[in-house]
């Protein structure tokens, strides 16, 4: 079975976007972010985005993020996926995502948003928590899950501190 | 000028607590429990908590939590502390943290709670945040900070990575 991780920048106050989605004040590069893209070039052939955490980067231009992996924006709003490279799956979340991870093949990426990560915990999907931890309090915003979710152990299984303050930390999840 | 430091456990989602005030879930013993007890033994010579956070010991009959110390707890509502070791403090607490800051001695601590916590980091008083990252979700429960509090950089100024998978982060605020 495919390992579902839930892969996010968050502050230590547990937010991992301001309430507008915007992320400043997140190390916006250095060695943190060089290890991120690397570990999103080689661990995934798979992504998982919320309608929101997809459309954020239109802004940009961006509506092919990750060309080398098969992706897949979650919304029950959206009319058509507008980039042929992005599939819109809009019913069933969890029993679309029950059987990607049935299927065969690198891990599967879950780079947000909370709404989708709160979904797919409740159900004991998301095998790993990848936490890159900023050295700054938002003090408000989106938090890491959005709706309460049930207590639930971790286990440590990695983590690196890095030389601008911001700390890898990788948990498995003890569904 | 003495350090305010605001030390506490908490989870990676936040929160420093459950609703009730429990914490069942955080790691309960171990070494980095006997370097948080080492740490509150040689580093701080005052200890300000608040009522909530005072009140909790009393169902296992502790009343004078932090004898080595001096004690204060900070409450608008309590008519006089139950301990004459414990002082309780009702008015103009900002002022009050921020003459006790300009005295001389060792750093002050500051355990909890959130609410305290709140008031004092909006005064720009704490000048550290101490983090038990303790390897669990809540889910909900008593933030780090209960209540908006400006975004606002830190600088990673310590850590320690337990067996236990409990993780020590010490944060320097830049106020």
């Amino acid at each position: 079975m495919r390992r579902l991780k839930y892969h996010v920048a968050a502050t230590i106050d547990g937010f991992i976007a301001h309430e507008d989605h915007t992320i400043d004040g997140f190390v916006p590069g250095g060695e943190h972010v060089d290890d991120y893209l690397h570990s999103l070039r080689t661990d995934y052939d798979v992504v998982l985005m919320g309608r929101r955490t997809y459309e954020f980067g239109f802004q940009f231009g961006i509506t092919n993020p990750y060309p080398w992996m098969k992706q897949y924006v979650f919304s029950g709003t959206m009319e058509r996926s507008p980039d042929s490279n992005v599939e819109l799956v809009s019913e069933n979340v969890v029993d679309f995502v029950r059987k990607l991870k049935d299927g065969t093949g690198k891990d599967i990426y879950l780079c947000g948003g909370a709404n989708l990560a709160t979904s797919l915990f409740r159900e004991g999907l998301i095998d790993e928590i990848l936490l890159k931890l900023n050295p700054v309090v938002f003090g408000s915003g989106i938090p890491l899950f959005l709706g309460a979710i049930k207590q639930t152990d971790l286990e440590l299984i990695d983590s690196k501190r890095y030389a601008n303050g911001v700390v890898f930390l990788q948990y498995r999840v003890r569904n």
